[in-house]
């Protein structure tokens, strides 16, 4: 006798929330019950919902942010922002934390990653043209180097700082060592963003 | 200066996200910010499973697990199991977890949930008619009442007993007290499930 499973709808959506980070299979199936037992009118929205997400929100062009064709950047377009100060970020996830620390209120790059030799990353694949082509026709007078305190963020922040050698007008800087040593920014709490932005140091 | 946040089907899709089991405001946050990142392959493909799993999955007339038109039940569709058991399970969800235990191979009966006064649920909310219904037409010779161990899914349990006496030769059991006090049927695992089968007594 063929073991009893759930019908094939529910296998295949058990098998994509899976995927999800932070959900394991035990999660998965739970969710994925949950769901069905709300019906259709849980579901369907939903399902839209995630659909328009992914068809509508694109990458910012110039900030690497989240944007939308309709909307624009919430960054970039924003009128009252400081225009002299830029922000070098590694993933467009680390802007809405030290957006929310409340101690930056200029730009903000996403390089989309950093240098990562045993994962194949070179400068080439981060947007480091796209950097210095906005600090070369913008009016930047600060970058502040805002990636991770490990090897490898340590490793690219330092390859930055030498390419950026070439403004020699640009004060270049770093948050402040105030950031727990290995951590990522995403993790990081409110306060000690603040404090690393404001504590930031010359390269 | 408005605060900078995620673009609106960004933020449409983290407070989705938030209802789902498990998943508490940071965790809905990461898995938005992933599945934008993943593109538009990844959440295209996702959507239209979660829409066609809502769209396609039924409740079985029969005995409550999930189904489909196209598909049927894979219980009360399988040819092989045993005609003369029934299982009465508060949730659907109940179901699977009974199966895997490998200790019962007869049909299965969801009251869609259990007596409850506090949350305005009697008798007549479940699925009792239909059990009864069934016993009735059927030639089951044994039901046994696998709900949780704790307060309430005792109560239906004692409730259920009394409704069946009206099937003189009907043999009633329950599960075997192995299962943990208070404990519902979803989160045990196979072994207590199987010991408790094992072990079911006369009620």
């Amino acid at each position: 006798m063929a073991n009893v499973d759930y019908p094939e709808p529910v296998r295949a959506l058990i098998i994509h929330l899976k995927q999800l980070p932070g959900i394991g299979p035990k999660s998965a199936e739970r969710i994925a019950v949950w769901l069905m037992q709300q019906g259709q009118e849980m579901s369907g929205p939903f399902a839209e919902i995630l659909a328009r997400a992914g068809r509508e929100v694109i990458e910012c062009r110039i900030c690497g942010f989240f944007a939308t064709e309709a909307g624009g950047c919430a960054i970039c377009d924003a009128v009252q922002r400081e225009e002299v100060s830029l922000c070098v970020v590694e993933q467009p996830t680390d802007i809405l934390p030290l957006e929310r620390s409340g101690a930056f209120r200029g730009h903000y790059h996403s390089l989309r990653g950093r240098i990562s030799p045993l994962d194949g990353i070179g400068p080439g694949e981060l947007r480091i043209g796209e950097l210095i082509e906005r600090i070369r026709s913008g009016k930047f007078e600060e970058v502040i180097i805002a990636l991770s305190s490990d090897v490898e963020g340590e490793a690219t922040a330092n390859y930055l700082a030498e390419v950026l050698a070439q403004f020699p007008e640009l004060k270049v800087t770093r948050l402040a060592q105030g950031m727990p040593a290995g951590g990522g920014l995403e993790s990081a709490d409110e306060l000690t963003l603040m404090r690393a932005m404001q504590g930031r140091t010359g390269i």
